[in-house]
């Protein structure tokens, strides 16, 4: 890929690292590609980050074809490091099926990354926990009012300093099981990384914020009773000795932190099971003590321990609100692999040139 | 409200009225308003339509905080129409609390509306079945990647002259039953006009189009089996003497076109009902004469008679493939008075001064 770079006029000074949050500066500049049916996808381009002129009649702003990805750039002295950047590349193109628009290759995606990671790499942080937080994004640009695949699009990738996603640090939070409203259901778009899913699940998080929980666990939307994900992680119940996650049947998101954990903790031993759960059982679990440890899995927060439940006005605390042995073991290990101080047996870790 | 107009210093050349399709065209100018958390709405403004600069990080990008309205305004003479704003108004206001988005209030609304409209009237064609469709909608502009309610929102109105949505006239259309793909669940968005279930609905509306059909009938996504609409339209069925419609229990969108019928209907004597109509009875009753009529109602195409109804391999024809007498009759009171040319007994239009 032919890549024009404009560099910008003036460089930001970079924010404190100590104080970064998630998602609220954006580096120097952004990669930007554009989608024609005629001519593909062509006119990549390293730009100064800033404003893109959209049409008002911009399918993406009335139909939401719009899909994203999230993934980090980790600094271990003067390496940069990205970790499983394909997984990130084939989910895109996903949910860009999914949604009827044009796909990115694997190749020029994970090279898109790259190239945008390696000009802005004196963005990565070094602080402890903080990483460059890349967000490729792809939406439609033709303008137009019909209901139909979009003939035009465009894929960006912006760059964010951050830091770890819970100010807290690792420690248990609290979530309430939703049962008004439903993220997700086979045949839509659960599976898929796409605007629409993000937009819907809005109303239950600020619920649960208000009544003091930091992230809320979804159930399934035909039986209301399966446990789906958490906020936006997967989800992890160690149950007596077994392991369970949701199984991807397409109403969850393929999670490739979910997947990381689930081929660490196989060739750790343990019996990891893609099997639906009951919230009842898993309720009755929590207050017999068969649920040892409970955690979400994700790129912003890694893993984040569960130290309470709360459904339908039944409140169950796991592990007595403590960070379980195994949460925090799973913890220190993906995040060496991804930090580049522990060895990487799978090959997950790319190192930026 | 106090709205600053900046006029376009050309103007275009106006459309062909005898071949406008649906949503191509634009007119010279469009409405504007924005709002933060601070200030709320404020900055109303009429000026030329052109492009908005948007932040790449703006959520609605990523999110898909994004909804919108569809109505139109008619020519009759020197007169512009317009029909029942106020229930657009009404539901926007239900999809942005949905989404938790800053709500436009019925009032600012309607005035917004008619203040466009009564600016660009020279825009609203005037050849048979021509109108101007009116498109508000409302998107996140606050620049961060953190899943959150937006502080910042533009609300729009732009405005393209249209001919009728089907291409083909009011002739009747086939309808591919999807049994695949969903549209909505109760507890996700299907009653908000919300960016994300149009681009959910797209692969079906694909598979559809490719095997010869017009639109998809899409089933409850809970038992895959009650009749809910028909691609942007919501259905009504005509069985022996009465006429179902599925009810309004949150997978449906609560058309105005939709409500107006069944008004119209209930006062022409007719037993309507907004109850579950199970997929595999209503083939039944295609196949052995006692579905009388059938046809989708909305805003774009008002009434459009469904002539082939095709369900897991099972074609059923609906009254010869010919628009049945009640679908007929139902179109001409309805267009009759949009357009002003037959009494309206309801109060639902208004002039634009
Ligand atoms: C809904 C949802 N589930 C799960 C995840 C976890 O996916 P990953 O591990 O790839 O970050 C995410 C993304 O962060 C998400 O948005
Ligand atoms: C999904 C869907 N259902 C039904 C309708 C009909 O609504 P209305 O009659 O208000 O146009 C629309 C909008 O046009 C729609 O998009």
């Amino acid at each position: 890929m032919d890549i024009k770079i404009t560099r910008a006029k003036q460089l930001k000074n970079k924010p404190d690292e100590s104080n970064l949050g998630f998602g609220h500066y954006f580096t120097d500049h952004m990669f930007v590609m554009d989608y024609t049916v005629e001519q593909g996808w062509h006119n990549a381009q390293i730009v100064p980050y800033g404003p893109i002129p959209m049409d008002p009649a911009s399918m993406v702003l009335h139909y939401a074809q719009e899909t994203f990805e999230g993934l980090k750039a980790y600094r271990n002295h003067d390496q940069i490091l990205i970790f499983r950047p394909e997984m990130n590349a084939k989910r895109m193109i996903a949910s860009n099926e999914r949604l009827c628009m044009a796909e990115v290759s694997e190749e020029l995606f994970v090279e898109a990354v790259e190239a945008i990671v390696d000009y802005e790499k004196d963005w990565v942080p070094s602080a402890e926990g903080t990483s460059l937080y890349i967000r490729p994004f792809c939406f439609a640009t033709e303008a137009g009012v019909g209901v139909h695949p979009a003939r035009a699009y465009k894929f960006i990738i912006i760059l964010s300093p951050v830091g770890a996603y819970y100010p807290e640090g690792v420690n248990p939070v609290k979530i309430f099981v939703e049962d008004e409203y439903v993220r997700a259901v086979v045949g839509g778009t659960g599976f898929a990384k796409c605007g629409g899913n993000y937009a819907a699940s809005i109303a239950a998080q600020v619920k649960a914020e208000k009544m003091g929980y930091t992230q809320v666990l979804w159930l399934d939307g035909v039986h209301r009773k399966y446990v789906e994900e958490v906020g936006t992680m997967n989800a992890m119940f160690v149950i007596d000795d077994e392991i369970v996650t949701a199984p991807l049947e397409g109403s969850v998101l393929p999670g490739v932190t979910r997947d990381s954990c689930i081929q660490i903790l196989k060739d750790w031993g343990y019996t990891i099971s893609e099997r639906h759960l009951d919230i009842d059982d898993l309720m009755e679990y929590a207050k017999n003590g068969r649920l040892k440890e409970a955690f979400g899995t994700g790129t912003a927060a890694v893993i984040s321990p569960i130290g309470e439940l709360s459904y339908k006005g039944n409140v169950q605390i796991i592990n007595d609100f403590k960070t379980g042995e195994l949460t925090c073991k799973l913890y220190d290990e993906l995040t060496g692999i991804q930090w580049g101080t522990k060895a990487d047996p799978y090959g997950w870790v790319k190192t930026v040139k």
